[in-house]
């Protein structure tokens, strides 16, 4: 049943590379390595790298989560230096280079990439996640669409006004890209595409809001970009909220201080905190539980365990500026830590991270988008279809891409959503 | 917020047909009731529609749970004497001519159509379930796929040969189309789509096993088309086992009389039992809890209520044979309990229901079906092709018919499965 290769049970001879995580990071880590003389190994708790960027879009039907999901092992396949595990990883013994799975087996390693990213972060109000459910995995992507979807049903089967105006609110906290893109594509589902499905409610008169606790949204990018993306939204009819704190969820209720906003559907899309592995690292972390690494993405202390992606924390770049949490930082990461791997190997010194901003882009609604490429600022449709091009030509896997090509025109000519599947599911069911 | 139409809550002036579930039998019902002088109420405990004959494509991971769904209101949307409610219906009374949700509400009728269909039955031996689940919903669907892709990435993982081999081993109990559709699908995964994916283990040596307890592979069908299914199956490498029975299902192993086959996933395509509404009409019920209605499909005693699909068991047909229970006969039964309810409206007689057998056909693998037109039998590529053309004419919802074709134009072409997602989910969390 065996096939003797290259692979974690047997290679003595090359050293053993572990990356724990399968998303960006750890995938283009991997990649990365592909030519080189080392036996690597990729654990992810899921079988399944996530293209993250279009979550938001499974969390309102518009797409299905196979669609932009593809099993790691299937796009490492053609790599033979690489295999895949599916485990839970524990912790890192970084004096005896072991990782430690959820049931107790250890794999060692000569170098080891961690690439594990952040959960969301609820700033100490850890209640809070059962009323307001973040947006970072499937799952989260899964319950979101169906507490979206649930709100219509339960709405027009009630009989109370007040109730039915509760369930027509969504309240999405966080002013950040995926809280815009969030809030951006809602008003085009509630006024367009599922109107014609109700008889007992208009979900034309649905409320959207969009809640920042600091002055402008989209705060990492160009003041003006943030000013015209504010702009496009209410053009939508969302309620933009700056400056404004939320102080408590309950089940049926957001408090922006005095004030009690009725709702039964709160995404949360505000704040971020590393995965609890970086803490078995024993090395200095930020506030936020992520790790403080030295230029070249390797830790202090121990110069063969390397982290990129959203739990890194590098020096500030040239322009005094951090890197961003977004897939391109964590790409690029992944890359720089293979590259200096390989350079160990040869015995060269290591590299300097150095993030090459390729822009952010962010989507509002169904025309427009907001983006600042360096070089030039571009918004409205040419943003929205730039934004689509790229985010198809980055889409992992063919048949993804193609088939997400053909959902969105359907949704774009039919104003249609295709994924509005809901399960008897009770939502203790979910986790 | 409201606006006023014909519905369930302010119609007094015309008759109110309330239809209970929205599968074929429910949803051809309503279809049929369009232009009639009534306001329809669709109840369903989920959202959707789903085209359960293609349900074993997404247990074994080749369409995606939004590919073979379509919410029911969205289907019924332009049906302006019909709404539809997601509630779970606890009871009938049909004395008060009322149907009770689960939190209580009541809903009242003038007529009734019932059509919840079945559920699959483990013949007294209900602990099995948990280790053999069953195929009827798009959460079983999702749960058989979790297992079956969880045992390869199990199987990659352990490093003893006798555990490989178990969570290599896939059983299936029943030998009907589900049974056989599943078990012809199998070889073509663990040979083709995923050979290359894996390091460890060689997917290739992986066993099916679809156990019968009667003499033949899909017993309603004619003997010679059961011969040809039985055949092909075993071409592809299948181990059929007819006339044995299943004396015990355990976590690790199914036990056939005396062997014990060692093994982790075991699907159950055995049995049927009625929805439990069945019981609360207080009318004659066959063994199997399905209700024996009268050849107008009305139950005795209450010409206003009938019962159609799966659930219902008509008086034998002209040639002696019962009503089939698949989706022609519920959707023509559907059709049927509409016509009826018409009738009497117009103070006509009903008539009774003669089903109208448009044939059988069961796909085997990759390339071919086996089939019984009534007028030809047909095998082979001509049968499969049939088939593809069949499903895809009658797959509810124009989006759902285009992505399905995508995704098994490419894996037809590529060999690839399209929708192998598995999230990090405890099974104790899915229900």
């Amino acid at each position: 049943m065996r096939r003797p290769r290259i692979s974690r049970h047997d290679s003595q001879s090359v050293p053993r590379v572990v990356i724990l995580g399968g998303g960006f990071g750890g995938l283009y880590a991997a990649r990365a390595l592909r030519t080189a003389p080392v036996a690597v190994t990729v654990i992810d708790r899921t079988n399944h790298h996530l293209f993250q960027p279009l979550l938001y879009q499974v969390a309102t039907a518009v797409l299905a989560p196979t669609d932009i999901t593809s099993p790691i092992r299937h796009l490492l396949r053609k790599q033979r230096n690489t295999d895949v595990l599916m485990a839970e990883v524990h912790a890192i013994d970084s004096s005896e280079r072991v990782v430690v799975t959820e049931d107790g087996r250890k794999i060692a390693y000569d170098y080891l990439i961690v690439a594990t990213g952040t959960r969301h972060s609820y700033f100490g109000h850890d209640p809070w996640e059962r009323n307001a459910p973040g947006l970072k995995s499937i799952d989260d992507a899964r319950e979101i669409r169906r507490r979206f979807l649930l709100a219509f049903e339960r709405a027009e089967a009630s009989q109370d006004e007040d109730e039915q105006r509760a369930l027509l609110t969504f309240v999405i906290v966080g002013g950040g890209p995926t809280g815009v893109e969030l809030a951006g594509i809602m008003p085009e589902i509630t006024r367009r595409a599922i109107a014609k499905d109700f008889r007992h409610i208009d979900t034309r008169a649905a409320r959207v809001i969009l809640v920042e606790a600091g002055p402008r949204v989209l705060a990492t990018y160009p003041e003006a970009l943030s000013a015209r993306a504010q702009h496009d939204l209410e053009a939508l009819g969302v309620e933009v909220r700056t400056n404004t704190l939320v102080t408590n969820i309950e089940p049926d209720a957001v408090f922006l201080g005095a004030e009690r906003i009725a709702t039964r559907t709160v995404v949360w899309a505000a704040g971020n905190v590393a995965s609890p592995l970086s803490r078995s690292l024993g090395v200095p972390l930020d506030r936020a539980g992520r790790v403080l690494v030295e230029p070249d993405l390797s830790v202090p202390g121990h110069p063969e365990v390397f982290v990129v992606g959203d739990l890194a924390v590098p020096p500030p770049q040239s322009n005094g500026k951090p890197v961003p949490g977004v897939a391109q930082g964590a790409m690029q990461g992944g890359r720089q830590a293979a590259t200096n791997i390989r350079k160990k190997l040869a015995g060269q010194p290591t590299e300097p991270f150095r993030y090459r901003n390729k822009g952010d882009l962010a989507t509002i609604g169904r025309h427009k988008a907001v983006g600042d490429l360096g070089f030039v600022r571009i918004t409205g449709r040419t943003a929205w279809w730039f934004w689509l091009l790229l985010h198809i030509m980055y889409l992992a896997g063919f048949r993804n891409r193609l088939s997400v090509l053909v959902e969105w025109g359907y949704a774009y000519f039919t104003y249609q959503r295709g994924s509005r599947l809901l399960s008897k599911e009770s939502p203790a069911a979910r986790t």
